[in-house]
């Protein structure tokens, strides 16, 4: 069975829906965790699951390398092989190639990219027909569509035309994709340019997918306003029934921000990576715990928090941890990050369930982007 | 208070017994998990009460270094620093000082110890009295007394010396320890030489400590041979109404030969520092899930092992983690190699419970060190 995105309620753009997938129906706006390797880095699926997890991500182009995609299969496919219940998206592994490729060289023709291997510069192909039939044999309830991502600072014509080819890519995929437990999301590109990414979005949706990402906005050198016109340009061509996903963003402005366009799903390293390296969110903005200051900070990260972090450690024990390099902090610390983003969504969706998700949206940003912040 | 030890029956010299203490009564012989910076790499105190963990370890040198033993005073002492509710025992530093110094360059005066620090060469001189006391600050269930631990090759004459040393750092130690809800235990050293072991143990026990710890057993270079002839040498000498410690052991053989000559409690990193390498402990011996032979094998670790790893995972996930250096295939095999020396405790007691501890352990070591292991 495919998924269904359900429309419950629109509070100005802001949409309050739910996603029914064969691993269960999960509420939207939400933001799903990503588990590049099979794995959400020192986390088991009961934390995930703890922290109201919903859809998690992994990774086609790293389990493409390793275990490969047949180990994985035989498995029982991803959600066996990770012991994960809950529904699983894998990106199609289009942005990998362009940002993980060995010394970032690749060679795109018709057919996919040529490049290197970041493991061990072996050569590799990857074309859009492969990436849909490795994700076909993951068996993710959600599969993406094999897309180029360009430099934010690609020409109007560079664009033009890696627009016109993620489309035949994006055709050249639904053709060969095969899992009928699993749906396809196809790909709006378009840089910051107002009539590529509303060419690309009418274009994409004339494919008819089964949701929509919004690619290309989380590059290096993408300014924020590139990536919030990108939605303006593209959102008001998508059909309200199919769920929107906008690709790699987890910063909680922009959060806000893709919700207040229309955007149902989002995706991001960033609360795990940060937590490496002694971050955390809090609503007062984020804060870094190797900080001198935290050193007799006998206090949890954040008062109120509900995560298994705050309500049984101190910043000083957990500054002690990251500062010694002791992956039980990175652990805490990416409990509570991810969860600040999941209760995030969960307090914006009762608010727009209750129409103040303006409301909501100011109050929210005022303290996290405050002057008095560390 | 103090901890007390019972002892309840034995089976030949194995001992059943229970060591009360002021954060619960545990069960001995017992394996106690090394959490080295005040966490058991990569784990949560919750993860180690599932297993049934007794009395966990702490390293008095490291937390002097990181975060100082003042701030896990004023965090609330130890356990409430770290989280862990059960028993806690800090070792003095002694082993570490002359494991970890850096060069391996010490001086030792009558003093103490010049060395420098294995963090950033920051020259260093630890003392019995300074150990004693960032112990008593730690608040640990039971400290160690600080103890000078030759190689294997000293000499007679060296060792001799040494052991003359240790008793009055002992002595020294045991005059300044000041905390009354603290244990002191003595250790018992005298190389591979039977004279200088008995000596070491009769002097120690003249000291009236709450429990003895056998040392000087797991350096580079001693055999299993000396090994198991210092315990022969010094264990009739300790008496019976306390607890002994066989400090720095945890392999499965030695665990066996150890409560076979009358040991109570054992330490060890090897089951975490091992998973780390992709090892996991079986009853057929240990095998490395990194070996091509498990790529495809969608089996647990252990058939009938009742851990976390065992119960939800399989040895291609858990070797895809370690292959593609994921922490939490660190986490699985910690939680399995660590569950799996308990468990092994769990069937001792049982056995000697039983009086068939022999039976037990030629079961075991004929399984364990089998001929057609990997």
């Amino acid at each position: 069975m495919k998924i269904k995105y359900e429309l419950l309620k629109k509070d100005g753009k802001a949409r309050l829906g739910l996603l029914h997938t064969n691993h269960g129906t999960v509420n939207t706006p939400m933001f799903m965790p990503v588990g590049t390797q099979a794995t959400v880095k020192t986390l088991s699926p009961e934390e995930l699951l703890d922290m109201n997890s919903g859809v998690i991500l992994s990774n086609t182009y790293h389990l493409w390398l390793r275990p490969g995609e047949d180990i994985v299969n035989k498995a029982g496919g991803l959600h066996k092989f990770m012991n994960y219940p809950g529904p699983i998206l894998t990106d199609s592994g289009g942005y990998q190639v362009f940002s993980l490729a060995k010394n970032k060289k690749k060679d795109i023709v018709e057919d996919g990219v040529h490049f290197k291997s970041h493991l061990d510069g072996k050569a590799l192909f990857l074309t859009p027909e492969l990436s849909i039939e490795i994700q076909n044999k993951l068996d993710s309830d959600i599969a993406m569509s094999f897309d180029e991502c360009p430099p934010a600072s690609a020409s109007h014509e560079y664009i033009k035309n890696s627009v016109e080819r993620t489309l035949r890519w994006a055709k050249r995929g639904k053709d060969v994709h095969a899992n009928l437990n699993q749906s396809l999301f196809g790909i709006v590109q378009g840089g910051a340019y107002e009539d590529l990414r509303k060419y690309s979005a009418i274009e994409t949706v004339k494919l008819d997918f089964d949701g929509y990402g919004i690619g290309g906005v989380a590059n290096d050198g993408e300014s924020k306003a590139d990536m919030y016109a990108a939605l303006d340009y593209s959102l008001p061509y998508i059909p309200e029934d199919k769920p929107r996903y906008l690709m790699g963003v987890g910063e909680p402005v922009d959060i806000i921000e893709g919700i207040r366009r229309g955007i149902d799903m989002f995706d991001c390293v960033l609360p795990t990576r940060i937590a490496r390296h002694g971050n955390a969110f809090t609503r007062n903005g984020k804060i870094n715990l190797k900080n001198a200051k935290y050193k007799e900070d006998f206090t949890p990260i954040e008062y109120g928090c509900d995560c298994y972090a705050c309500k049984n450690y101190t910043k000083a024990y957990i500054r002690h941890l990251i500062t010694a390099q002791e992956t039980f902090g990175a652990r805490l610390l990416s409990i509570h990050n991810i969860r600040f983003l999941i209760k995030m969504t969960e307090e914006i969706r009762k608010a727009i369930e209750e129409d103040r998700f303006e409301d909501y949206s100011a109050k929210f940003l005022e303290k996290y982007t405050g002057k008095n912040n560390e």
